[in-house]
């Protein structure tokens, strides 16, 4: 197994990636202290009038596509010109997109005029942008997975980046390399966020580590395993969101190493 | 008492209404919480370009005019045609209505062009509306409740909705049927939101019955007896907000039943 | 010692200052609770067509520049002329200023057109509006504070306020009365907002006492003390941020007394 996505907490922890997020406002609070608690700096830039220059400051950028008011969306294309530019990675939360079609619309444009090195969305929004059938709900996926690693695969190649779907298991590609996640914990799924949050540490990762394909697989066991440990100690929501950013904190390599579980394809 | 009030879990879990909100940013993430443990499904939509077609796909609309930025505002007015002409019901909070004027201009407009079946606010801001005295200060009201089942009664004449008006007790009207609630916590008026979630749950349990007012009372039940649950674990407020969000994942139409405090007028 | 800085609570507790905050979607729930905990009462108010009026009814007003919109800016600065046609003081956080230059812009035109009481900031941002070289990195200090009063004191002449600059000590000047504070918790630089915090708890001890100083102090002091009270119970950055609106609610003066560290200058 690929050693080097097991060293994901020393790597951010001593790079300290300086995460510019523009991003939602239902989680924006949950991503910035998780990227906190991971190691990384969080700051949330978002005005037009900012993102250019402050893009050119930052180790990645982060796009989620939640509640894009106007002005975020203005400023999400503009900073992802700039990323482009200064050659910064960019990931992007597609949510809601197979529901809301403005969002198809953003992603094009950033995908025309700025890059994008990782989508990371529910199996349904993956599925969706891969031009495959699936059934969502809201901003909610239904869907059980299959097929997942093949959207996967097929919208690494479309976009040329890492695409990862994210479920009860989570699917991996960049087109060549391919994997399958199988921890976390069922609470994630009733803490609004989990996904913005998880899009938040792969940005962090994707600032530490040059091969965005480990530095997304990282993200996603650094996630899920924190949120097997928070389970441990907390088994209702609130008490959980509470304990998956003290997991965070304290999570180690040793711990992704001893529990992580994943299928390399 | 009608038993239909006390199977609300279970009406919310079975249906698992897709809340559709548009809500201040400084309670958006509480509200998305408390509608994932309540059982419902919080999609928070707020882009003009998306809110008519993601109503039609919604169980319910949930309007909170606190903080509403311009872009909000376009949204809510728009979104609640779009409730009218899909037969989505509409739950309004109208936060601060008394102190800001422009609240009032949006509800009349929303009034004119949507529809509202339910109006949840603090008794100053329904005594307001109804045309009735009251104080307030800032967003919070300082009146004891006088009067306060006859303004809801005359609001929902007015409005043809159901109103309710949030304090010590709880007064709620359809202009026809009428109760008073005696359940809660000190401590909810400790934790910003506490009004905001509460509107949030009213448009979950809109979505799941097609009486209003019986979703109202079902919803207020559901906080105020949840409250007084994590007021048995939680005595100081950020350990309270946390354990508001564990007590709604765990409660049942039984303690409902045991503990609901309802006098019918 | 001057015993006034001392009856913070008793003070804001008894006024209940009314705090109209413009601030980021970041930690404007963490703002708004911590408020509240405190014994003051917020308001989020921040829409251009309501700030204007809404000064009137406020004790303070805190504008806070994280993650300001287009639509924030120009109700920030309105709000400042309502505050100096008014009478009501304005605390100042001017997050970020150093990255981003449309910040100083904006903090030149309310220092024109407004007013302004207190200038909170950490010590790379005020060394930097002091005109003093500083490291930052994003929204960060990397700054030890060395020079950080001198900075106080230069950027209080110079806009004629009281000026805090925080970090690892706390600096405050008003030209003339200097101070530095050792007190808090390593842990408040792992959670998000803990300085948007602080500048909304200065707005509340500004809506409670006449002298500015005194009121910063208060403010400064009340926070590091209720971040070591919760670092008592709590290592770890989620748990600790509910610990620290918890022991904000149980902070008494005669903790402060007890454990302020101040030193005159």
């Amino acid at each position: 197994m690929d050693k080097q996505v097991f060293n994901v907490l020393k790597e951010v922890q001593e790079k300290t990636p300086l995460v510019h997020a523009i991003t939602n406002y239902v989680t924006i609070n949950d991503c910035a202290n998780i990227l906190l608690s991971f190691g990384a700096s969080p700051a949330m830039c978002e005005a037009y009038d900012e993102v250019y220059d402050f893009v050119k400051l930052s180790s990645a950028l982060y796009i989620n596509l939640g509640t894009l008011t106007k002005e975020q969306e203005t400023a999400a294309v503009l900073a992802s010109t700039s990323a482009k530019n200064n050659n910064v990675p960019v990931v992007l939360d597609p949510v809601g997109c197979p529901a809301m079609k403005r969002k198809v619309e953003v992603i094009n444009r950033i995908k025309e005029v700025g890059r994008i090195d990782v989508i990371k969305g529910n199996i349904g929004e993956i599925k969706f942008l891969a031009g495959m059938n699936s059934e969502t709900r809201g901003v909610d996926s239904l869907d059980n997975g299959e097929d997942a690693l093949e959207a996967c695969q097929k919208l690494a190649k479309d976009f040329n980046c890492t695409v990862a779907a994210t479920g009860e298991k989570d699917y991996i590609s960049n087109g060549t390399k391919n994997c399958i996640i199988e921890n976390g914990s069922e609470l994630l799924t009733k803490v609004t966020g989990a996904g913005c949050m998880l899009g938040a540490l792969c940005s962090a990762t994707c600032g530490a580590f040059e091969d965005k394909f480990v530095a997304t697989v990282s993200a996603i066991l650094s996630m899920n395993i924190a949120g097997e440990k928070a389970y441990k100690t907390a088994k209702l929501p609130g008490s959980f969101k509470v304990a998956l950013i003290d997991s965070i904190y304290t999570l180690s390599d040793e711990e992704i190493w001893k529990e992580g579980n994943v299928t390399w394809k």
